[in-house]
C-alpha cells in the first residue's frame, strides 16, 4: 500500500509527513535560501495576499479554519496555482509554527526581491534603506511601518537578517507582501545612489543637523545604520545631510524600528 | 556537614541552589509579585542601575567577568546593601536568562512603581499613558523612547503587561531605572487627568486631526491604546484632542512602540 497524495480534505497528523517536515524547515536560513520559499501566518495574511494575486505554494489549515469562507477562497486560489493543500492537526500547527495557539492557517510563499536597478525612485515621496540590520523583529516592524507610510520600497545593504525569517515575516504583519524589497552591497548601493534624484538623508546619533529641520527634497531616501554600531562613516559619506534624532534622557539611542519610524514620519509629515 | 552561605567568590554549580531558584523563578509574574523583585541583564545595565544609587538584592556574575573594574563597583554595591554575590558558571547564566550567549553578569533589583499622585506634570514637556498594552517588547521598547526623549514617566492604565518581566525590562535597555512608572486602574486615571495642567492627547485610528497640526500645550500627556483595538470610547473622550497618525499604504496601523515614539517625538520636536 502506497501512500495517497497530500489533497484538500486529507488530514496529516505526523511530524514525518515530508511537506510537513519541509514547512518545518523553513525556520532555517539555509532552507529558506534553497528553496526560494518562506512561511506566512494567518488567515488574514495569506488571504492579502491572495488579492494581490500572490498564491500560496503550500498551504496548510486545522479545522477551526476549514469552514471559513476566506479558507475556501486561499484554497481555491493555491490550487488554481497548482499548489500543495493539507489539512493538519493542531500540534502540527503549532510544531510549525514554534508556539502555542498557532494560527489555524500557515502557507508557503515565494520569496521575491526587486532588483535595485528596477526601482523607481520617483513613484514614492519616501524610501528606506537599512545597512546591517540585525533583528528581524526590527526589520520585519520597518517594512509595517514603510507600507503604513506609502513608502516606495526598502532596500537591505550590506549583510542584513533575512526578511523573509519567520520572525520578520511575522512582525511585519502582512505588509511582506506590499513593501518591494531590494537588496545591494556597499559598493552597489553606494553607486546606485549616486543616480538618486532626491535627498539622501543618514541617521547618525553624532550628527549636528535636527531631524525635523533638514531639507528633504523629494523622493527621500532615509539610510538607517544597525542596532549596534549605527551608520558607518563610508556610508554617512555618502549622504546628502545627516540628522540626528534629539536625546534628551539618559538613554543614548533609540530602539532601530522606532527611529525609522520617527524618520519616515519627519520625512512624509 | 551543612552548605556554606552564598558569598562572593564561592562558585555555584548546580541549578538546585535555592538563589539561583528564586533568581530564575523571576520568570514568572506570580514569583515576581510576590517577592517585588525583578531580573535584569548585563553589566552595562547593572552599573547604570548601582551609578543611580540602586543597588542589586542579588549580584550573580560568570568568570568572564569576574575581573572587569565595574563589577567590582557593582559587587561592592552590593555587599554595600546587604545584598548576594555569587559566581555561577556559563550554563546557570544560559538557564537564568533563558538563552545562549547570556550576559556574563544578571542581577536582582527591587521593583518601584511611582504613586500617580507623586507625579509632577510640570516637571517634563511629556507623558506617555498606556491602557492595556499586552506585548512586553512594545512596553520596555516605549520605556527607552520615553527616556531618549525626556519624558516625564509612563502610566500603565488598566490591565497592562508586567513592566518587570524579564523581556520588557530587557527592551528598556536599562532605562527601567531612569523612567518613572505608575499604574492606575481606568477610573483612577480619569479622575487624576482631571487635574492635568496641559494637553491630554489620544491617538486613534479613526481620529480626523493629524497628529502634527493637533496644539499641544505643555506638558502633554499622550494616551495610546492597545495593540489590538485601540484606545477605548471612555478614554478617546477624556481627551482634549484625538489625533491620528496618517495611513497611506496597505497596512492599516503601525506597532505600537514605533506609533508612540511617532508620538513622543510629534510633540518633543
Amino acid at each position: 500500500m502506497t501512500e495517497k497524495p497530500d489533497l484538500a480534505g486529507r488530514i496529516v497528523t505526523s511530524l514525518t509527513n515530508p511537506t510537513v517536515k519541509a514547512v518545518r524547515a523553513l525556520h532555517m536560513r539555509k532552507a529558506r535560501e534553497e528553496t526560494g520559499q518562506f512561511l506566512a501566518e494567518g488567515l488574514k495574511i495569506v488571504t492579502e495576499a491572495v488579492e494581490q494575486g500572490r498564491a500560496p505554494e503550500i498551504l496548510l489549515y486545522g479545522r477551526d479554519a476549514a469552514d471559513h469562507p476566506l479558507l475556501r477562497k486561499a484554497v481555491a486560489a493555491t490550487l488554481a496555482a497548482h499548489g500543495q493543500v493539507i489539512e493538519v492537526t493542531k500540534d502540527i500547527l503549532e510544531k510549525i509554527a514554534r508556539r502555542d495557539n498557532a494560527q489555524a492557517v500557515l502557507a508557503v510563499f515565494r520569496q521575491g526581491f526587486t532588483p535595485l536597478e528596477s526601482l523607481k525612485p520617483q513613484s514614492a515621496r519616501c524610501w528606506v534603506a537599512l545597512q546591517a540590520v540585525r533583528d528581524p523583529g526590527n526589520l520585519g516592524t520597518i517594512v509595517r511601518t514603510a507600507d503604513a507610510a506609502g513608502c516606495g520600497g526598502v532596500i537591505l545593504v550590506g549583510d542584513c537578517c533575512d526578511p523573509f525569517s519567520v520572525e520578520a515575516v511575522r512582525a511585519t504583519m502582512g505588509s511582506i507582501f506590499a513593501v518591494p524589497l531590494a537588496k545591494a552591497s556597499v559598493a552597489e548601493f553606494i553607486a546606485w545612489r549616486n543616480a538618486w534624484p532626491g535627498s539622501v538623508v543618514g541617521t547618525l546619533l553624532t550628527a549636528t543637523v535636527d531631524h525635523r529641520s533638514a531639507d528633504y527634497v523629494s523622493p527621500t531616501l532615509i539610510l538607517m545604520g544597525n542596532e549596534q554600531a549605527g551608520l558607518p562613516p563610508e556610508l554617512a559619506a555618502v549622504c546628502d545631510v545627516n540628522v540626528k534624532i534629539p536625546m534628551r534622557g539618559r538613554a543614548d539611542s533609540l530602539n532601530l524600528s522606532v527611529a525609522t519610524g520617527i524618520m519616515i514620519y519627519a520625512v512624509t509629515g
